[in-house]
């Protein structure tokens, strides 16, 4: 095999384990959901293919396609239908390698309130630095002309207008639709999709027990978010 | 083995999959539930017995009727209590061919609160048209007199009089009672059952994190649906 | 072996065998929970030895007592220290020949909660003729002296009071306590725990779905509860 | 082996085997959560290493420290991060001998929440003697200066400020965190960390049930907790 093929190879082995970790996780049912990686230099993504059940999907099922989503390998299976989203998002967002989507309960439940994640704790600043944003609602044109791709487009938007930066902010949500997370890893982007899952769980009960609670204070925040991120990290989880 | 006797032992085979699966997705507890499949030219219905044990079931064991719901097997086990609702069903909405009847937790939550299910994200937009209806209450009288008939009637005049089809929105709520769903297959109906179990605890749970939500707008609830449905399918989920 | 020897191993067994199911259905975790069963003519109960845990618990190690609860085999653990809770309910509902206690999530949740479970749907009318009661508390006097004993009167007490037969409401919540049910066998009382926590659950939630619920119809009631009890009860489950 | 190296390798067993059981419990999900012993005499902790999966683990990982929390071994692995919360409380709380700290949603609720745990039912009684107390949140400064050592102190605070005794209550939930318990065994701290995940989830639940849900009164706590503590205690669960 040549580099480039092994490489590939290496790829498609990480895009299959982290899109079975999925069902494991429970974030997602039948065949909802996906994940992709990227390679900038080798000029490939490496995405899930369309509509195959997670029992009898292969590694060697995984769809690769140029950076603008167009399939390299003959024969290949269709790749997923959110591929033109996970290309906006990597032209947009240069420092993510691996993008999740997934219709998880809880995490499709605030998509669906259309409201941001409040950081309500540390469990979420261990992981993302401040509140998850909500995109707006996409306009009728941008649904009929191009629902996939201006997915990506109003996730970019969202970013840009609140200045927030997807490395530390590593997951969103879609308006009425559901979640994407992403990382350096597929198994790191799968990660954050099972942990925004899960504070969207906590958040919504909290609000219930005490309906006047606020977020936690942003020296917390720092604390919790860079104990564990960047040059001073010395938190290894537990 | 005749063509006849062969496609009914492949109908015995799906209905039979169909009925354990619906334990496995956490639909049923105990023996609650049931499945059916038509075959309109053969003049056969395909049910689960009643009260059998889901472990102990075999498929062999599932009962053959004719389309009014008389068994033709001889030494067959009782058909499930509710074939005579499928059987109403089967007549009234003739593009369907297997039906689901369950009371998973979340869709009998919405039946007794006796609410239509509102269609607040694309989870239900990828699989339901538009709201799914929940029936008005049976009266004294339709209870008493064929009660289980009579729940197949107050379905199909539900979907009669509010202009609904059953080809596009696959399920429905039965006030104070649960939900049956149908499809092309019983795979597919139980797929149904599934989906509309997840956003009955989807929408229940969006309404608390925000009561002001409202059902996503017509051209994204088109997109959905047709991008799954119809001639001009394109999407393969996930 | 005697005839008696036989029974009471057969017993033995079946209360054995009750008792692993509670954690196989969630109803349990830990050690907490309890099944005895009743042989009148024999004058023995058998019941859960205190404190063991299930995934270790045998069939032999179950308690043989006599009819108020002195414990007849030599060597034997010793009873469930709710033993005396059983007793009384025995003596009291002379139909009943098995009990469970539990601290079910949802279940205690109502318990706790200190409200009667409505019948708000055909699920519960399955099972149980109307309304599942929950207790008074009890008086600081009663739980000095003889707390488990005086469980047992409280129960009593609140069927006497409202005219409820045990035997068509097959369960009761202790106020702040959680959920005892019985039934004609171990395997039986258990089922009608596992339905008990079931609709705890669902009308949780169906009143959040919709605050203006009511009660099913009483109609409703009867045609579900007596198309599967009684003498023209014809409803095999599914 | 000399007598402190099987002592020592003895604890490492029982602290591995608790830590495995949060994941088996459902009270942790990735790496999150950890599990210490101390042994006084001998001034040693042994506590789960930093960052490593569950299902990696190994016994002779687990890391071995002065009862400052210094690694005594050479070549062992970083100790959890959490380990000088752990110090703190076992500095202040003398008679406990292990300690566990986990994410677990229910418990993470209320502590994001900022309330005390309300004693609602038996369940609770059993095993905490009242309200569980939810720490004030930290300052700046303390955040700042030392937070994991600092978030030892205000649990130490909270339980003095209040006089309440760490052996009796044995758990706190820390403000916009989560919850730590103890006990006098691993298995025994992470028993009560399963105890409070669930006597917080229904807790939730009942408030919604019942808004004028109050405390059970001080008699009925006082009969669960002593007849299963202390010198009269009688009672096996179950």
């Amino acid at each position: 095999m040549s580099s480039r093929e092994q490489i590939i190879a290496e790829m498609k082995q990480r895009v299959y384990e982290a899109n079975l970790e999925l069902p494991q996780y429970g974030l997602v049912k039948l065949t909802w959901g996906n994940v992709s990686e990227i390679n900038r230099k080798l000029g490939v993504i490496v995405i899930k293919p369309s509509g195959v059940k997670y029992e009898k999907m292969t590694a060697d099922q995984m769809v690769v396609t140029d950076l603008v989503g167009n399939p390299l390998e003959a024969n290949s299976m269709n790749p997923s239908s959110d591929l033109p989203t996970h290309v906006v998002l990597y032209q947009s967002f240069e420092q993510i390698k691996a993008i999740v989507h997934t219709h998880s309960t809880n995490s499709v439940m605030w998509a669906q309130a259309g409201r941001d994640l409040p950081a309500y704790g540390t469990t979420h600043a261990d992981a993302f630095y401040g509140k998850i944003p909500c995109t707006r609602q996409l306009t009728e044109t941008e649904v009929k002309e191009a629902y996939e791709k201006n997915t990506g487009h109003v996730i970019v938007e969202t970013f840009q207008e609140r200045k927030l930066k997807a490395s530390e902010i590593p997951g969103v949500l879609v308006y009425g639709h559901g979640p994407f997370t992403w990382g350096e890893t597929p198994a790191k982007a799968v990660e954050n999709s099972l942990i925004l899952d899960e504070i969207c769980l906590m958040a919504k009960e909290n609000e219930q027990i005490n309906p006047a609670i606020h977020e936690i204070p942003q020296y917390l925040l720092d604390k919790h978010y860079y104990r564990k991120h960047g040059a001073h990290a010395y938190y290894g989880q537990g």
